[in-house]
């Protein structure tokens, strides 16, 4: 049953390292965005919105690996059969 | 029984790799929002809001990782058959 | 059944170290934007234009590798027999 | 026993890289902290509120890896199984 | 059928870590931009105009991994051949 | 007996790695601290409760690792089997 | 076949890593460009035609990977000799 | 006997990475306060002591990791018996 | 024929490796070029003449490497005999 | 004997990780003490106190790595019987 | 024939390794050369020898490692032994 | 004989690793103190005495290594009956 | 034969890793003598010489790999033998 | 003969990390000391004295290196027998 070995592994990698780097990236853009805010509180709003574009577009990409991760998990056409095989076994 | 060993390894390395990145990149946004009161105190509503909402974005990254890591140790469709697997070894 | 193990780990790895990288990729520019904004404030809109073309283009990079996982995963030409070989063990 | 090793392993990487991550990212968070409290001694009160806020949520990453070591080493579902099979050995 | 194998491995790593590279420097291009156009709105133009250029070569390389990734999944000379092996195991 | 080495390593690895990264970051916030006290000498009573502060979270984050090293070494449930196991031998 | 298993291999690595390098330095010199221009717009005509010509250098490093990249999987002159032998096989 | 190489590869790696982040930790605080007593010499007392207070805390870290270690060469449970079946070999 | 993997996987990798550091390192010329005509745009000549003798010879850094990628392919004494021997396998 | 050769191995990578940290946390500390003592030469007796209590601090911390690399290439318990085994091998 | 497989891997690796270093190594000069002529362009023809110089001793570096690979695939003691091995294989 | 084999790569790693961190850190307290006299000549004394004990005292941990490494070369208890053993083997 | 192995790998290593670091360590040192020159174009001549001579002291570090090299190539005494076992295998 | 290939890697690998490391120190002393003489030329005594210790206290940790290099290619007490036993093989 290697293959669920392989796809579980895949699907904690998967997650791990893209929450680790937008994460990373989140703190970028965050930091950059609080010291704008504070030399210049007037812009506050324009900065927020771009923010909040900024971040989500960030946290899309971990949510693509989230989605890889789950289908690793629930939706892998050969995990049917594979767990099946497990069962069988 | 590699199946078990496997998921509860990527369990282990997804929230400690995210919990890694996480922690850098709130510690990043933390940093700028602390230089940012400091220098104009007067934004440090502002600045506070906007710093909730960018830590927990980047806290929501690391929750996606646990949602794996529970995932893998309680909710996958093969662990059942695993662990049974396991008992009547 | 090797192959469908290297097909989910390859998915997760490509879409787990494209996010890391686009993710940091987003961040630096997110953050340059950021302070771009708060000190010019009337050139908000001119950035806000720019910055979602940069990072549309940082998106389709990573969007590259979900297209790559999504094809190990459901398309790859020798999938099929894979699985069928896989059901047929 | 495989599980049970690698379930130990899992434990302690997981709570040991988050660590590292999340001490880096509050030793940034705190750096900003004292420069700014040292740059604006009036603003300290805000300052501190918002840095506990701050290290408590990078505190918090870290303990959810510690709570899934702690269920690797305790409360997996698989855990009992493994160690009564240990015992009959 | 350890060449289907390397075959996906090797495409999943060449778009990842393409991206991964690339996602890096257009975010630093784009941070550079970011900056130009806030410290003058004038020139935001010239700015775009070579932004969009250097986006667009860093693109290509990015894409040029793409294309290998896509020929080791699709068009491999040997890959015909093997997926009629894995058909007749 | 493997069992023993993976908790052996793992505890040690555990210890190992929190306390490099916890060392740099306390690193950083000292640091800091110090820049802090000696550009306002007259704000040293509020930066030292504070790096007090964040020290001893950082401190926790590294005590959390030792107590699950602790575990690993001295409480896991599955440990007395083991040795029992290793002693019949 | 290991021949073939290693030659698309290294495929994929050397497109991916020479994209992954050459992506950072071509972002390295497009942020110094943009921050150049905006310096100094008049000067935005030498900047664009030195700017392509580095750029035009990086990404011939590029291309020479793609290019051991392609005779790697269509011209190396084993590769005849080990399809024909999986066919055979 | 892998139980005492486990151990002592374990207490080498735990106390080595320790030691190297430590003193990398103990470094960067080190140079802030030689930093900071330059630029206000008044100032040095109490950045004296807030100076060893730091150190000290970076020191406990690397003296959890040398408890670990020393636990693993001589107080680890499971150890005396290893070491009789060793002499028994 | 383990020769001509390792003769594919040599060429790929010192490719690879040797455009991703002179990548980067064109990158970093590139970067103060621009930034040097933007400062100074009458030294343009000059900054432009260097600038390709530079560039050229970290140019020449990757030929190297590719000769012994192209020499590791084509004209390497074993090459023959390891064909030879693979026709004959 | 694999019991020798693991304490060797970790003999010499503690000691060799350990100074690796350490000097560079040295080089740290030297180096704001340089710094220091140049912009104010009058502090230097009261730099270089504290330069060498943070210097003798580091170097503590080598120390233990070097006490750890000593017991288990001198002192470990199990060392004696190995030997002896060795002898009568 | 581990022996060629060896050789062709030192060979790849030695130029790409260096090749990645120095390619730096020559940006890093360049870079400075290119800031130094914009700064003062008066002295470019002094920087531009003393460039040459500097870029010319990197290059030797990466010589080395050239001859030591050409030396590896053409030159080594043992190279004809092996081949004429390989042949009569 | 792994027991040698593993004291020289020990060794070899021990001695290698201590230097290249050493070296950094003495290069970095080099800089430092080349800083320092060019800005104030006159402190030129003092610099140099701090920075010969600073260097002395990174020296020290290399030597440490050092010691290691000659130890587990020359004066290991296990080495004798280890090299005897290869005489009669 | 794996002797010839080792010392080719090992051969190619080390040239390789220290062209590697030789190089971005004088691209440090070249990069510090352009600024400086442009800086002061009258203490040209000092800088020159001194940057020979610390070039010449890097290179030297570099050759000492070199030597290591050739020595594993041509003169280690065990070489010999090692080829003429291959011609009489 | 494990031996003899262990202590070639070893040799290799530590003059090669060795040298590495110590490139980039006396890389970065050499640039403190180049953009020292052009901040203050008549300081350029002093600077070079002490650039030269500091480069030779560097060059010294790299000449452990490759004193402990050569012990293991010619003094290392295990190698007559080892060649005297690959003689008789």
């Amino acid at each position: 049953m290697e293959f669920l070995v392989g796809s579980v592994w895949a699907a904690g990698l998967a997650i791990g390292i893209a929450a680790f780097g937008c994460g990373i990236g989140q703190g970028l853009g965050l930091s950059g965005a609080m010291s704008g805010i504070s030399r210049n509180p007037e812009a506050a709003g324009k900065i927020q919105v771009n923010m909040l574009i900024g971040l989500a577009m960030i946290e899309s990409l971990c949510i693509y690996a989230l989605v890889v991760a789950l289908i690793l998990m629930y939706a892998h056409p050969a995990l049917k059969g594979a767990i099946a095989a497990l069962g069988g076994h």
